[in-house]
């Protein structure tokens, strides 16, 4: 355990500025500083000060309040940034190996500072640089060094312009040639031009490019990963054979520079062929330590759970930030009140309270499901490291794998309807630019589909857990999981025949009871899910129809009520643990329960209709309940928001200052914008070339 | 009736291109072009082509693809673009006062282009103009004239920095002095400033300003509006005492100047009070038709109605576009299939059916109840103008507001989240910029916010359904008003007997039963809240306690649900009269039904709660339903889109164009911007300036 705050707060923490925040402040139940102290730890606190000054303190950073960027300032600005991340040594080797939580510290750092900047960096290093080193084998190890002297800058190229999510649809083509030991890189048409790639549009020099290897005679081996340099380190300037591009401006994330790129017969060398799964040798022969193409296939992509799991991260991390925006606000922006005189911060209504709490809550609760996960994902990387052939480890891998599919789609859902439900609770103010909540749901809304799209993710939690069932009825094999998340479904039957005994909201004020129906639910789901799948076939449709078919209202709702139900058991164990400081008890109880319960109400037509609930009582007493955990949270809400929130600079948000001074810093923000007051450039457009009312009406 | 497709087509329509919508074309149940005429009329499509035709061959309209406008300019090309509207003269005195649909479909048309463009427009025309002619007399008609002229241009600026939701509250003084005869217009503080109003930023010379009037001796007599002049339109220069300048960018609609107003003793004359409600004389004593100040008050802010309907027919528009261009999108991207050979379109697709399709009703059925709510309101305007005193005419009025202030939250609400299902139904390629997904949401955004808070304004509908109620208890009044919305309530105990009597799926396939199951709903809601609300007050709670307290759960689930059966019934109505050619009848009848069933769909917990509903059968019937109407509807939804969507350069979207051809347009779409193959201009930046990496690190 770190120290208590009293100890050593001076170097942790500043103190907030007195203000308006300072009421609700004083009416918290428990010391933030303790409770981040507890969540963080000293070390990371420490690690995360520094980035934090370290940007605050680099004009380079300075906030380009209403500078106006044009996509090609905002480019070139977010790749001198990322120069000087290096610069300041934030990623290093070593923590890439050894301390992967700092890695995954700095991410949520910059992410915190600008989505584009943290992207940037990660595709370049973590995402090309993994792809090589996990792909590749010892002649690769070269380009590493590349990458962290910023030597080349990299991408990684799978999408194509009408493949996404059927990556084994891929098009591009990699034919060998044993005459000059090269293979050929082809694009057979612009349909299958690799697409949105990030880094590629105007900054990458070398992409690690998916295509279908082909050996002489014509025999295609499947998907693999080539190195495929694409500009001129030296001028930027494309390769011989490569049409490379920007695709211009997206919705969100425009810092960064998604391209496109079209291969015409480019030759690279045999050894650029990343050859971890499958190898050619200099005369064509095609080696590979995989019995088939799909198992080969399936270790190849085996690599994206690490990928969701930095989403589900990267999406807490926007809920944070836009729910410490929308509470400040709350607590500061009064609008009527009792009487005429005195209107009350609009924090105080019940209605708000609804509409925010539970996403403070869902921040705090898939924060911490996030980092386990983190963990978890650690763990099998571990084994992978040590060749670790054993059933357990292939267990953990599917496991993990079903975790981060449903997980990245409820933490990006929760994160995108959090924002937008935050952005309209701030009102008018919210709609403001520069009080970020439009950008932080535009840079979140990639979270819902790259590295595939939340509802096809889905998918694959569900066939987890119907296989599951499948081997049981098979030949009996026990529900386990390393992970034990899937362990209580060995009770299956029974948690089937179980009722909601309680009958007031007083049942439901911890997270237990909503954990119990939530096992209930998922129970439910899963059998109806598996009869639905096999009513289908037995009505004559093949396993694709049967399976398309079962998605809606069954497998799709079993992944996620899978997931909450994981994300809240984690949460209810981490707050109900003999660790917890006595003080901090009372406040996570009410945080736990909070999500707990809210995630459970949108299931309730479910739990009457399978008769886990039954009678009026029943739903009011968990209406209720939500509403007394708000009423219960609202005074802690400022103080829990202090622990999320990182400084002011990076918050960048007028209206979520920690000084509370709302107006004030409004006011101001919007005055130092260089134009605020000056009169339009066009002006003789108003004032002197008058329009002649109705001269072109005749064409009507 | 309209003539049919067959008589008059070659004028009226152009044909598709062929192409890849052709299969879907071909399997459709009925011809777009009928469903159109009868839904439109000739007129309507005509006076639409013809604007649409009039900004296509206009080069000022010229989309400007990639241009990468900077604010500056994209508010000049916005105003200049509002002053070419004016030269076509797409506006007209006569239909203002004679064909408001014409003026709407303007709006419409306009939006569909640009919402910055159309509420520019508006602002100056509609919303400054009216409240000069609603609240002010003749004195103030000369001013009209100027609006159409642009001689002047002007804002309405009721919000100020802190007060927005309680206009009560507002704080701007206006102070009679006798001597000169002028009003003194002062802000106290710059919390008090006017804020968000459109048009101020940069172009408008005058502004509707709300202001507490303060007669000598210091009375307060509550607020009024004022014609202030801001700037001066011979320079665009402000005026002596005014501060005026422009907000900065917004989330959206950035063509849009929003601005903020500070006024220093600013004197205007006497005479520009706008004194329909209150008058001040030459000698400082005022005079009011009306009783108090309340009475004054609510008279004063009656018009709103006519802002919240044109934002229910606003946010239709943006779930048409999105709507069209996300299931154009799903019907020619093919991903996956049964075979690895063959790739079906997304839109075969169970899942991706029941994402879009219900959204594809919800556009029918909104917009059907926006026309209908929007000649209520003429009918209501109608009788002011005529200053009809009748009881009747006063009924119209609350329960047109009733619906106006549910049904820009219902339609705003269901746009935005349509919208954001569109964006992610079309993956990465959604969250192209140019693909206007991102845009629409941006600038549909502010439909939930102004005019009222949606939250805040579903309490009006609640407090007019809980005041019927209370009158029915207190004196046996019963429940009926002038357009019959609420005349079922008078058979509400009798309703909260009934329960559904079907078993399967088929008994769920017309809109009769859920819209039996919306009047059961309401009535059960409209109990709850009744009940919630008294025992709130026996608790000791005072009225603005209670009310706050009754909310969620309530008052809003109640405002919300009223709402939507008023919507499932208009529709039901329509498209089961005798009125509905033969042909068109089936897909009408399941585009009602599918609307009806889906968002009945998210109040199952109530209906098995409350008993309505029971046993495991009804609600998995209500799933296969929702779920066979939409397998039902995909074969029309190309010609249902056809029917709703703009040209293709009004659509501006190249995955929804009409021809389909999905890839060609986006490539090309890509390849037209102007850098897109370019080096970045800064590419010494990686080139020479290389990082010295870790350099700073010392520091950390």
């Amino acid at each position: 355990m770190a120290p208590t705050a009293e100890g050593s707060s001076d170097a942790l923490w500043a103190d907030f500025p007195r203000g308006p925040l300072d009421a609700y402040r004083a009416r918290a139940s428990f010391s933030w500083k303790d409770l981040q102290l507890f969540l963080e730890g000293e070390e990371l606190i420490r690690f995360r000060n520094t980035i934090f000054s370290a940007l605050e303190n680099d004009p380079l950073f300075a906030r380009s309040r209403g500078a106006d960027l044009s996509l090609e300032k905002y480019r070139k600005l977010n790749f001198l940034r990322c120069k000087r991340v290096f610069e300041h040594g934030f990623f290093s080797m070593e923590d890439l190996a050894g301390n992967p939580l700092r890695v995954l510290t700095v991410i949520h750092c910059l992410g915190m500072y600008d989505w584009s900047l943290a992207t940037k960096c990660v595709l370049h290093m973590m995402v090309f640089g993994s792809a090589i080193y996990n792909s590749g084998s010892e002649r690769h190890l070269k380009y590493i060094e590349k990458i962290f002297n910023l030597e080349i800058f990299g991408c990684f190229a799978l999408t194509e312009v009408s493949h996404g999510s059927n990556t084994k649809a891929i098009r591009t083509t990699a034919h060998y040639d044993p005459a000059t030991q090269e293979f050929i890189i082809h694009s057979p048409d612009f349909e299958a031009a690799k697409f949105w790639v990030g880094n590629m549009g105007k900054t990458a020099t070398h992409a690690v490019v998916f295509a279908q290897l082909y050996t002489p005679g014509g025999q295609c081996h499947g998907l693999h990963s080539f190195m495929v340099q694409i500009r001129d380190p030296k001028t930027l300037l494309p390769m011989p054979g490569v049409m490379v591009g920007d695709m211009g401006r997206k919705v969100g994330q425009n810092g960064l520079d998604n391209g496109f790129a079209m291969f015409h017969k480019v030759r690279i060398p045999r050894q650029d062929l990343l050859n971890r799964t499958g190898d050619v040798t200099p005369e064509g022969t095609y080696i590979t330590p995989f019995k088939d193409v799909r198992q080969r296939f399936g270790a190849s992509l085996g690599s994206l759970s690490s990928g969701r799991i930095s989403i589900v991260s990267m999406s807490v991390v926007n809920l944070k930030l836009a729910v410490a925006i929308a509470l400040r606000f709350s607590a500061t922006r009064r609008q009527f009140g009792p009487t005429d005189e005195e209107e009350i911060p609009v924090l105080e209504y019940q209605l708000q309270q609804w509409r925010l709490l539970p996403y403070l809550a869902a921040a705090y609760a898939l924060d911490h499901f996030s980092k386990t996960l983190f963990l978890d994902l650690m763990e099998l990387q571990r084994g992978l490291l040590a060749r670790d052939r054993s059933a357990r480890q292939a267990e953990l891998g599917r496991e993990i794998h079903a975790l981060a599919s449903a997980g990245k789609p409820l933490a990006s859902w929760t994160a995108q309807q959090g924002i937008q439900e935050c952005r309209e609770a701030c009102g008018g103010h919210g709609y403001l630019a520069i009080n970020r909540l439009g950008d932080l749901r535009d840079d979140n809304d990639p979270n819902c589909t790259y590295e595939g799209d939340n509802n096809v993710l889905l998918q694959q939690t569900s066939s987890y857990l119907l296989g599951l069932l499948e081997q049981r009825h098979q030949d009996g094999t026990r529900f386990e999981s390393p992970l034990r998340t899937v362990d209580f479904l060995e009770a299956y039957p029974s948690i089937l025949g179980q009722k909601f005994r309680g009958s007031c909201s007083a049942d439901w004020l911890d997270s237990t009871a909503p954990l119990a129906a939530y096992k209930w639910l998922v129970c439910y789901l899963l059998r109806e899910s598996y009869q639905k799948f096999n009513q289908e076939k037995r009505s004559g449709s093949g396993d694709f129809e049967a399976r398309s078919n079962s998605q809606v209202y069954h497998c799709r709702s079993l992944a996620l009520a899978f997931m909450e139900l994981t994300v809240v058991r984690r949460f209810h164990e981490f707050t109900h643990g003999p660790g917890v400081p006595p003080p901090l008890r009372p406040v996570l109880g009410r945080l736990s329960a909070l999500y707990a319960l809210w995630s459970l109400s949108q299931h309730l037509a479910l739990l009457y209709r399978g008769g886990y609930l039954a009678g009026e009582q029943a739903g009011k007493s968990v209406e209720q309940a939500v509403l007394d955990l708000c009423a219960q949270l609202k005074d802690d809400a400022v103080a829990l928001v202090d622990v999320i929130a990182p400084p002011d600079f990076v918050l960048d948000s007028p209206i979520g200052r920690a000084d509370g001074e709302l107006y004030k810093n409004l006011w101001s923000a919007i005055l130092q914008e260089g134009k605020a007051l000056q009169r339009p450039s066009w002006w003789p457009e108003f004032s002197v070339n008058k329009p002649e009312v109705g001269r072109l009406k005749s064409k009507l």
